[in-house]
């Protein structure tokens, strides 16, 4: 099965509207096996939505259209399917019938364009839509598969999946892809590439796939092969291979976030955690909170912006801070061995860093950063530089804490080689 | 003009990765009056690159790719177009000592592959990418423009700012548009709508354009025109109206965020800033100190998310939080008063809610928040009911907190008509 996706929407093209339909549809799937070829966005006109099919028909079996089926006026999708397939409408009495209902359910009146909304193509087959007034068309042309649904995502979500992906099935069987995806923090793309040189090009010839997704502060690496027992077993034992190249950074696969899985480790080991934080002023609490149920393990933070914040309330030696300043590997290590006192937590993460774009110094320079650890095994260090970025390095400094404190859990050794 | 995008990535097609490259961009040229015409997602291989490119140069005059210009070997744009346009790679001198330095100052050692970056196509113009290692590429072909630019969004975006629009500009003119964009905090955009019906009207009849482009707790409204006299006086009158009757929303211009603008007042009333949060869990704090040069007003935060640290370090009192509940006026209130004399600040934001999905009940749902400021001239706090998802409620609480804030300092009154 070759797949295309249309969508059809000028909200889209002037980016009112970001595209989260196509990356729905193109993740589903792919869970099924099924890599989208090509996903097209196009304006609300005939000639745009004829050419555009002509071309999909040419080079895939199924299309999928979304948007366009609306009551309104600019609503253009289904009338334009209707000649293109040469058919024509006539009112759908099933659909009338829920139309109707939909509109006496809320207590509104039905307008001749709502009930517009019933007249389908004859040679379609009706896809159902429990949410909303605009049904989804299946049309079968010439052994190919065109699929309309309404641009509202959780409408076009329900139909195809109550309708579109099993009938799908049932048309094309389905040809199983199998694929992992390893989160690397701490490492950029070409060093995991220079790093796996010496097996990554057997696997190619082996006829596996990679793919590097970089963005700050981390890489998601996916591998991916055939559903067969040959595949699966080279793709295991590389991602295994993986694990133990890379302790210090492969921190979890698929959609995990370092947040998340520091919130499994602290809920097994039935630990706490707080932090105490000043170049990133609350962003790591703020990452930590944002997974469910992390009030069972996080109990609070302090966010030592200005200095006399770190002294008054965190305890940190004022003494230190004239001598080596905020940005120190005294001072970092104090905020969370303080932290952690103060805050009766297990564990506490400190940061303290130039974020820029003021501050910097020759020897201090904006990006210089150390971030620190304490646990009931004690405290420690390290030392990051990262860029001139302002947003950028607060965000590494805060993959890179939540990561120390990953590796302080696993109990694996982070001192540079 | 007429312009296509092509966004070249594997991770856009299976759904990995949200196409908001594509968006920003329709939007970026919206603001200068061209409306992007086509959007095309396709694969890292060079026969979908050939053909789009084909396609694509056949029906519009400007095209915009995006990704594959990564240093690995999944990224084949750079040889792809290398070779389209009938051209050579050589080492480019100033995009090698860009690359060399970018490693330098981040102390990293620099692989061959890194140095390849530095090899362009000898027929395009180099775009300076000051982000990254991988420059973007402009190509003349008969009369139209191919701009190929990296993947990674923040660099796309500034070679795109500074050298391609600027380009484009200067190839083929501006039709000038006129346009202002006003930010909404806490109000819906039907009801925005309701309550400028009564003029709406006759400035679309005078040829004015709206959008409204909302997301969590923020709508911006955006009033287009031509760039004349006329047009202008129409729309900055309008604009006056809109302060008027929307003290309490209307928080900024263009891009404009709650928390630059609060750090601006802040600024010039010489006063500082802290937080006491619980359901934002340092999200406020995170928010206020991603503006740059926010060290000199905002002082630090308490990020009080387990009771005890309530009561132990910010000095709530224990029997309130038991007789009325953590999410409560007069814990709330508490928070924001002790808050502002511990952290020996003028003012206080502070926060209490469910953010969910978890620890709602018939009484307090999820979704209730109390949000608290306290200021030289005493506290107020405000009640809200958001929704299900805790991501959102967070957001929209951290919004309507900072919000409070700007009301307060500008002595808007918030209470309920």
């Amino acid at each position: 099965m070759k797949v295309e996706v249309i969508c059809i929407g000028d909200e889209l093209l002037i980016g009112q509207t970001v595209n989260t339909n196509a990356s729905w549809i193109g993740s589903e799937f792919a869970k099924q096996g099924v890599k989208v070829a090509f996903c097209t966005v196009i304006k609300d006109t005939v000639s745009d939505i004829v050419n555009a099919l002509d071309l999909a028909l040419s080079r895939v079996d199924t299309v999928v259209i979304t948007g366009g089926l609306g009551p309104t006026k600019d609503d253009i999708t289904k009338h334009t399917l209707t000649k293109y397939f040469n058919t024509e409408l006539e009112i759908n009495q099933e659909v009338l019938e829920r139309v109707t209902t939909y509109f006496k359910k809320r207590g509104r009146s039905m307008l001749d364009v709502n009930m517009q909304q019933a007249a389908m193509p004859k040679s379609c087959k009706v896809l159902r839509n429990d949410h909303g007034t605009a049904s989804g068309m299946w049309f079968d042309y010439e052994g190919k598969v065109v699929i309309s649904l309404p641009g509202v995502p959780h409408e076009m979500k329900h139909i195809l999946i109550e309708s579109g992906f099993p009938l799908l099935k049932e048309k094309f069987g389905s040809k199983a892809l199998y694929h992992r995806t390893l989160q690397f923090q701490g490492i950029g793309e070409s060093y995991i590439a220079d790093r796996i040189a010496d097996i990554e090009e057997s696997l190619v010839e082996a006829g596996l796939k990679f793919a590097y997704l970089p963005s700050a502060g981390l890489v998601r690496f996916r591998i991916s092969g055939a559903d067969s027992q040959r595949d699966i077993d080279i793709i295991s034992s590389f991602v295994d291979e993986l694990y133990e190249r890379f302790p210090e950074n492969v921190f979890g696969e698929g959609n995990d976030s370092l947040a998340e899985v520091i919130g499994r480790l602290l809920t097994e080991k039935e630990m706490t955690l707080g932090s105490v934080e000043s170049c990133t002023g609350g962003t790591v609490a703020s990452e930590i909170v944002h997974v469910q149920g992390s009030s069972s393990y996080f109990l609070g933070s302090i966010v030592s912006y200005a200095n006399e914040v770190k002294t008054n309330f965190v305890g940190v030696n004022e003494y230190d801070i004239i001598q080596q300043g905020a940005v120190s590997e005294t001072v970092v290590k104090q905020m969370a061995q303080n932290g952690r006192e103060k805050l009766g937590v297990d564990y506490c993460i400190s940061t303290s860093g130039i974020a820029g774009p003021g501050g910097g110094s020759e020897e201090k320079p904006v990006g210089l950063v150390w971030v620190g650890v304490a646990g009931p095994e004690g405290v420690s260090a390290r030392k990051f530089l990262f860029g001139d970025f302002r947003e950028r390095n607060i965000r590494m400094t805060v993959l890179s804490a939540l990561n120390l404190l990953r590796c302080k859990l696993l109990e694996i050794n982070t001192e540079k080689k």
